[in-house]
């Protein structure tokens, strides 16, 4: 695959799609095409699906609710962002496994272990080249949706507890696996959050260009033979 | 749990339906309470799950269209079937498990464990006590369906070579545990099917009967202490 899989992750009001949006403009610029999308929603199922699990009436039982989120992202994945990285685009989406891991894994108590394989499993272990985390504060988190919306959906709506369950959990995954993260707090001004990944998609559109390069020689014949 | 778990299985045409209502008019007789329900779509959750993979425009990818029966059997099994079991109640399911198996599993080659392994997460390894298999040929199970209905929904639209995959990966199934399934001919005559039925749910009643008045006896107190 040649193009670069870049996920945004973190609680609502962090400033996910902001930064996302910036992110898209200067990969324009710069001449890239690129993808965004998000989950759960990013096909017309998982349109269908996300209406079920956000809006749906009535209790949904804890298994049954990651096995909806797994099957929106296994058609996901397969329909929409492999054939777009197969393309070489630049594909920036808006939750992923990090989330599920977090908001139902740990969030919901699942076991973190079981929710990553199954989301393994929907995906075909397609992994990100870069995972950048907005990380901000619950309390400030919450702030920032009140004033904007003024309502919830129901994720949104649950206990602070569940919410700083979730953020604990990001920054456990960050710390796993610091060469696919980039943490950014996310109470700098946005201009400075965008300008931190900016560097870093720089440098890792860098070096897949490099590792293309090595391929396009291995590929070539040798010295002798042209 | 003091309810028994009856499950049927077969290929569409086999006369699942018909025969789960003969032994529910039996039991109703015994004086057990029944419930009737069936997989995709024995809760309002499922019957949308159902609608989205049966009816849904468009592809579905394989594993997509797995997770999205898991979840409707894990919001099954957790809201209904273990509250009816739970409170003593004899419960008759169209299809479980073993159709995920023969269906996703083996049927569109997506590997009988793994969607065995994904059903036991959902079920919490809910396992039934007796699991009836109608077994029809396959030419004689499309042919009752075309005289019956005159259309078929995706799945029955599948090729013949499928139904031939689901047909053995049932057989195997049922013989790899004997003491589970009841293999019928589905040619027999209704009522002759049926009796095989009955016969072997009774036992499987009085067995159950039996195990309960042990655990009486053993939570009562010793005989010289009364």
């Amino acid at each position: 695959m040649t193009g670069l899989f870049v996920t945004l992750e973190g609680g609502d009001g962090a400033g996910k799609s902001t930064q996302a949006e910036l992110l898209e403009q200067w990969l324009h610029e710069r001449g890239r095409s690129t993808l965004r999308t998000r989950e759960p929603g990013g096909t017309p199922l998982g349109a269908s699906i996300r209406e079920l699990v956000l809006h749906g009436r009535g209790h949904i039982d804890a298994r049954a609710e990651a096995l909806l989120y797994a099957a929106d992202r296994a058609q996901h994945i397969a329909t929409v962002v492999r054939p777009a990285l197969h393309a070489g685009t630049v594909v920036l989406q808006d939750r992923y496994v990090d989330s599920s891991i977090a908001y139902q894994g740990a969030g919901r108590e699942l076991g973190g272990d079981e929710i990553r394989e199954l989301s393994r499993w929907a995906t075909r272990d397609l992994v990100p080249d870069l995972t950048v985390l907005l990380d901000l504060d619950v309390a400030e988190g919450r702030r920032r949706l009140d004033a904007a919306r003024g309502r919830f959906d129901r994720l949104e709506a649950e206990a602070a507890a569940f919410h700083e369950r979730v953020r604990r959990t990001y920054l456990e995954l960050a710390a796993s696996e610091p060469d696919r993260f980039l943490v950014v707090d996310a109470t700098l001004e946005r201009d400075a959050i965008a300008e931190l990944i900016r560097a870093r998609v720089d440098v890792a559109l860098a070096s897949r260009a490099d590792a293309e390069r090595d391929d396009a020689a291995a590929l070539a014949p040798p010295e002798g033979e042209r």
